[in-house]
């Protein structure tokens, strides 16, 4: 059977409905596009789990804050349906701005206590945006499966969150961080760099890479490990660090030593492209 | 079959999915309890347009502000429960606050625009946690279709544009005003009212009837009309109005001449208890 892409949301829902009543598990993968390995690899996750597999591709307006990228954000659908078909994705949800939201729109999803640092705070209403499309995505396709990249480590902890508290019965997924060849996370917004901030851009990995050999190797205070990752990044002189956060992995609250496992979450611009990446540090 | 009751969100959950998996149809009506002729008359409605209805008692925390009535909201749930099983609803859905709100929830659904005048001004904060747990209430019992009562207009309204804005998949059915003979709208709060306030709560009736009557011989300037409302409200001496609100019944905004469904919407304090009332004006 060849792919299908759905543009309305009613269209969509009765299709979602008509699988249920089948018996059939559907999986999400929700997507801003411009899909990358990171998203194939959530694809194949969804895939183990489910009978019948929907990528949304859907730029949210909502999650970008005034002066973001929300207009420049890469988009090529061609390419993306291309490369969902060949991930055996089953259909592509893709709707446009006024089929997602009414001029009139007035409901909003928001999480109040997870999403207020590092990301929350840099970029105030980013994740308010995120809640609410997700909780519309879900609504719309009725997923039993949602799987998320682990690189937006908050924005997954605040859909759990918003899953529990709202008693939404989907199971969330999240699939380990997919790097380039060099360490890179896979991002759309690499494609922003220019070829030396490609270069410089990997003062990222190379931080979370020290930190992790430096729990390793036995260190459990988070001030000595944050001075070397900020020691490293900070070597880079054309990296603007927006945040160095440590932080419980399960609560998102600052910690002061590695005993649990902790969610070490970068931010930093190289030019004008920030970039986010993360490890989570065990010490067992 | 005998009535069932569930405690747990978990059971209901697990339940309303197996119904729903034989393919029957799911009603549900949400309640704060001690329940009236009002709410047996939506599962009257429910009834008819579903197979498996369920109602709902709970007295949401969270939709109530600071100062309000609470812990004094009259509570029954024996009696309660008699009721549904003579109205012939085929699960009580009687959560503890513990089931609903984990100590640490932190996910809210809001309403920005329609929830903001009469009952929103009055009480802030009322609506956002009326829409959380309408939406909680939707995921855990799963229903095709959900009776709500038109004496809370304004609920109705906020719940529908929920449902539209987050694309709920729920049919909203609104159920007319249940009177008591002499034409007090029923409520659980009635019982808050002295026998003397009683008869004085007669004055809100009053004042919708008599805009019915003039809008019927052909007044269609509401500031004609409000002033009768005000003026026959006012002639009761202990009759404290908190607002007297003609609104677009899709809108909620305020109008000045009625060409469309007027809503009269109003709030009157008899002593302490906090009355509303109202009618849909009509110019056909």
């Amino acid at each position: 059977m060849s792919m299908n892409v759905f543009a309305s949301v009613q269209g969509m829902q009765q299709c979602a409905l008509g699988q249920k009543k089948a018996g059939h598990r559907i999986g999400l993968i929700p997507t801003m596009g411009f899909l990358h390995e990171g998203h194939l690899s959530l694809v194949a996750l969804a895939r183990k789990r489910t009978d019948w597999v929907v990528l949304s591709i859907f730029v949210n307006p909502i999650q970008f804050m005034p002066g973001e990228d929300f207009l420049q954000y890469p988009r090529n659908f061609e390419r993306d349906e291309a490369l969902c078909e060949q991930a055996g994705v089953d259909l592509v949800f893709y709707p446009d701005q006024k089929e997602m939201y009414s001029t009139d729109h007035s409901v909003f999803v928001e999480e109040t206590s997870l999403s207020s640092g590092i990301c929350g705070a840099s970029r105030p209403g980013h994740f308010k945006g995120v809640t609410t499309v997700v909780a519309k995505l879900f609504n719309i396709v009725m997923p039993d499966v949602a799987v998320f990249g682990q690189k937006d480590a908050q924005q997954c902890r605040v859909i759990q969150r918003m899953v529990r508290d709202l008693n939404i019965n989907v199971e969330i997924v999240v699939g380990p961080i997919v790097r380039e060849p060099d360490g890179l996370a896979m991002s759309s917004r690499n494609r922003y760099l220019s070829p030396s901030g490609r270069k410089k851009a990997l003062c990222l990995r190379h931080s979370l890479d020290l930190a992790e050999k430096m729990v390793q190797a036995g260190e459990r205070t988070v001030s000595v490990i944050q001075e070397a990752v900020w020691a490293t990044l900070s070597s880079e002189p054309e990296a603007n660090i927006d945040y160095v956060a440590f932080l419980d992995h399960e609560t998102l609250t600052p910690v002061l030593l590695i005993q649990r496992p902790v969610l070490l979450a970068l931010a930093v611009r190289i030019g004008a492209t920030r970039l986010i990446d993360n490890t989570v540090l065990y010490s067992p």
